[in-house]
């Protein structure tokens, strides 16, 4: 085991064609299981082979939580898994004790099946997630056959992670993974589908991280805490949030490297935020990729208020979704956070253009070209030093046609 | 004068074609200015006679406030007003102290004018409301001019509230007023343009109210204050805040007659809530007017907190465009209310019918017809006795259109 100093950018290379099964120790499968009508993928499996289980999670603040979130908050408790198992095509959200009982099921479904295929598996050691649509009971019959499949699937040895993230997919376009290889030889890897977590969520976001570091269960804690709060967190499509956003990291210790906390947090942080990279360029209606920006505030977390306060704002996302530089829109977002402002300190720019110095408009403010497929959104509120960006999209036809002509 | 019980329905008469001159010592008149490049009516006037001339103001609860908003609080302060000039076609919002100028200057030149004709005016005693975009300065050239020629257009005797409840339109498809003819003599007028206000707001409401009871500042304030809290600031179509929400009331009291404070309470609540029902009904992209109650809750305040956190909800209101019946999205709305609840005890019922009872769906719950104009989502927290109603609208194509396609 090596203990190594603090990553630098040459040290490591990220690999979107790769994703869970990139880190040492780790399998994984997706298989069509008839949860979706559609018949595509819909089940996924990743095994941490070990020689380490060591696990971390965050999950959904919404006070509804669906019974896969409560389940996995639970067996996390212990800081080891075995497995997840993922699913699309229903949330299993509010479904009642019946359908605690389903995810359940599953759980223990999966742990016979890994135990009798040689893996020896308790369902206390298997996390479980689904994303679909709120409020239907899952097919059951159905998902045990998928179980079953899917480990038979696994144990045919083809790495499956491409499968995997497909089968988490629900409006998602493209499945996204992607892999960090560090200089020191190992790798954090991961797969996401949806966009959106924690405080904001588009759809469900369900991630699954895997790396072969050696780490105990606080290391791994502490790096997806903060990695979640930098990144997911700072993800905003629309504010809403599912009842079953959850964020799982594994640790195999495959690599037998120990990092230091800080290549661990910073690796784990790489990993998540190239994931949010894809789910932004991938929400529900984008034809724009947003990064809010606020500075010159007093805290960080001030920053981040204000920044989400911007990037919830319908009319500054409707106005950017038209490629309209309406800066008023943004002094009038900014003058509804919960802290107090001076409008004639503010400065706000775009793509690097000032549209408005010290509360009033700048020179040629309406004629800044914003008909590209990215816009940076600058604010400073002149109060203080601390700044935060939050990731958002437009608000589009799509976005209104993908979310009102069906269920989902 | 008369001190009356407090008022029953019978006591009272609404009226949609009239406005702020329905009360004895009103007059108003609008006319083209020639702020709006479509020489559409862009400047208003709302005149009190007297005897009295009491008046009372709310203003947005935006940090960032318009020119006009800073102007009209500080004369409110008096408790006293003679006569308010309202234009379309400009905000006078993130203007810088030049902005300032131009609001005190079109006060001044009201007075004058007004003086002029034989109305003693100062310009302490004007009240002024802007609306349109924010970031330009106002045409005080035509401004000016104006002010000039609707002192004119006023003195010639006709009523002009029609006029004036046009010319303070933006993208309002109809002028919004209405009259309450109490039984004992008395009135209260009003007009209003946009939707939303204080806490929320689609585009800017302005809203001029007119009484010829007799009331001091107190009880109007009184009045105005308790009827915004339940009916203005209940209203949120899309959650955002304009720079320059304001609802004035002036009172004559020409009537003679002084009504109970309960009295007057009611009557311009009355008003005021007919105002928010001709908002919501002409709000911008509307196809649905949607009425979201929660009841159920510890406290009033907790009530209006969770229907405002539906009511803003991208996902509902997208699903009630189109008529979806998706009734975990309100659950998953709701799971994000900043106080504790549980989850299995939540009812939510669409326009009457269950969809879901304790945390999990009804039987028939994806087959409720939401396919009219109107839909009622009633949420029951099952965790106390208090209820609170929020009008809101569905999130739809025209929205994005019209808040995408030109600066607003």
């Amino acid at each position: 085991m090596t203990e190594l100093s603090s990553t630098s950018a040459d040290e490591t290379r990220l690999v979107r064609t790769q994703g869970v099964t990139a880190p040492a120790g780790f399998r994984a499968a997706g298989v069509a299981a008839g949860i979706k009508k559609s018949g595509a993928l819909d089940l996924a499996l990743v095994l941490n082979e070990g020689p380490d289980h060591v696990a971390a999670g965050v999950f959904t603040r919404n006070q509804v939580k669906a019974a896969p979130v409560l389940w996995s908050q639970q067996v996390l408790t212990t800081g080891r898994l075995r497995a997840v198992i993922l699913n699309s095509g229903g949330a299993n959200a509010c479904t009642g004790p019946g359908g605690f009982q389903d995810t359940h099921a599953t759980a223990e479904a999966l742990a016979e099946a890994l135990s009798h295929w040689g893996t020896e598996t308790g369902a206390v050691e298997v996390a479980v997630c689904s994303t679909g649509l709120i409020g239907d009971r899952l097919p059951m019959d159905r998902l045990r056959a998928g179980v079953t499949e899917i480990v038979h699937e696994m144990a045919g040895g083809l790495s499956g992670g491409d499968e995997a993230a497909r089968a988490i997919m629900t409006t998602d376009t493209t499945p996204k993974q992607t892999a960090l290889h560090h200089r020191d030889k190992w790798t954090v890897g991961g797969m996401a589908k949806g966009a959106g977590m924690l405080a904001p969520s588009l759809a469900t976001m369900l991630v699954v991280l895997t790396t072969d570091a050696v780490a105990d269960a606080e290391a791994l804690n502490l790096a997806l805490r903060s990695a979640a709060a930098k990144t997911f967190d700072r993800l905003d499509i629309d504010g809403s949030c599912s009842t079953n956003d959850t964020v799982l990291l594994l640790s195999s210790g495959a690599s037998g490297v120990r990092p230091s906390q800080d290549e661990l947090d910073a690796a784990v942080r790489q990993v998540c935020d190239d994931l949010c990279a894809q789910m932004q360029a991938d929400a529900e209606g984008v034809t724009k990729r947003v990064l809010i920006t606020v500075a010159g505030a007093h805290s960080e977390d001030d920053a981040v208020t204000a920044a989400r306060v911007i990037a919830r704002d319908s009319l500054v996302k409707t106005a950017l979704f038209g490629s309209d530089p309406n800066w008023g829109r943004v002094l009038a977002a900014v003058g509804m956070v919960p802290f107090p402002i001076e409008h004639n300190r503010i400065t706000v720019s775009f793509n690097g253009s000032p549209v408005c110095i010290d509360g009033a408009g700048a020179p040629g403010a309406r004629d800044v070209d914003l008909s590209g497929p990215d816009i940076a959104v600058e604010v400073d509120l002149g109060l203080g030093e601390a700044s935060a960006t939050i990731r958002t999209t437009d608000l589009s036809h799509a976005y209104v046609e993908e979310n009102s002509a069906y269920s989902s």
